[in-house]
């Protein structure tokens, strides 16, 4: 924890519950934390109101926000051309390349971060992937992020340089509960943040797709209710 | 060059000398081309519209221009922020990293080729690296090309599903002379590129920064002179 004491790292935020833990355990670890958000063409909008929300609130360096038009290349359920599946069992959630995959996601996000770090003198890179929950979708894998910190290290001047890039995935293991569990005991406050892939624009989450389904089971194994918006769960 | 006949490739264009050359070596090994440019915040706009010069005379299937905010992230000569050095001798340009290096760009710009790639059913990325001119560039070597393309196959749902992603770097050992030879025997017109770091706004080269100075051997290696407008040579 002191090694890394007022060392910098970039976070990749998006205003979830995962990416609002995760900046909660670099901060933790002495990490000065650069966030970093994407404006993709997503349906959901209001997620980087959620990232503006929680940059604020856990008083983050700086917060950088991307456009990027990956629209325009990569087709899939979050950017527009497709429908969010509702309520699937966990099961079905965990199984396959789900329509929500936006191709190459991971890869694109964490190549922006790499860019950023270097020129931030930057050493750490933090993503909130989970390779239990999300093992259909490639790039949350350990063995992906193994391979791109390996490639991070030859790409850049800083890691030719004798440094080492690392790429943390401090919830890859998690279960959602365990996740809740160590925002909690961090003072994440979950209230702001915004997992939903339908919620309205005012933030209100669906409660029936895929991330909110993990999400509402990951209160549920702490036994507290999600403090988030939700809307009448009538539809 | 049968078993690539139809096959579709990502060819990353920047409108200079070096990726008008490998759309025509793509081409020339049956690949049907999809072409990518960024616009990223670079100085020189002009390489853009040479892109498009290139993409239009060397008859490619689709032309895609992504506008990528790396400007926010990234300092460097080619982002508006430094000098464009000149008058160096070619061992001052192959040496070091220079001030012309813009962070992991060459990582941003595979990744973006990557979702491209994946969002086409593709498996094949062309990029016009090469490590003689630029060993000063880290993501220019064969051992960061290599990297990238072991992540790539852990990426991505093409990846995984038994497919080979190739990411082809046919220029990556030939020297300027040999690049330009090839060219020319392949029909490519290298009048409309433009390779320069500071070309005027209707294209004209300075004929005396490092991508110049590299082009102009190139053409005397061939003992032909470069068929692309320069600016008088006075300054």
């Amino acid at each position: 924890m002191s090694e890394a004491h007022n060392k910098k790292a970039i976070v990749l935020l998006s205003g979830g519950l995962d990416s609002a833990t995760v900046v909660a355990i670099a901060q933790s670890q002495g990490y000065t934390v650069y966030a970093l958000s994407f404006d993709y063409g997503q349906v959901h909008k209001v997620e980087l109101h959620a990232a503006a929300r929680v940059a604020k609130a856990q008083q983050i360096e700086q917060h950088a926000v991307i456009k990027l038009d990956l629209a325009a290349l990569a087709h899939s359920a979050l950017t527009g051309s497709g429908v969010v599946p509702k309520h699937r069992t966990l099961e079905e959630i965990g199984e396959g390349v789900p329509v929500t995959y936006v191709p190459a996601r991971n890869t694109v996000f964490l190549s922006l971060a790499l860019a950023w770090a270097e020129s931030l003198n930057a050493t750490d890179i933090f993503i909130g992937v989970n390779a239990l929950d999300y093992s259909g979708y490639p790039d949350c894998r350990p063995e992906f992020i193994h391979a791109f910190e390996s490639m991070a290290n030859l790409a850049t001047k800083i890691g030719t340089d004798g440094n080492q890039i690392r790429i943390h995935t401090p919830l890859i293991a998690m279960t959602k509960g365990e996740i809740v569990r160590t925002g909690l005991a961090l003072g994440v406050d979950y209230s702001i943040t915004t997992t939903c892939y339908d919620a309205t624009e005012s933030g209100e989450a669906c409660g029936s797709c895929d991330a909110c389904l993990l999400r509402l089971k990951g209160f549920g194994e702490n036994g507290i209710a999600d403090p988030a918006p939700y809307r009448a769960l009538t539809e």
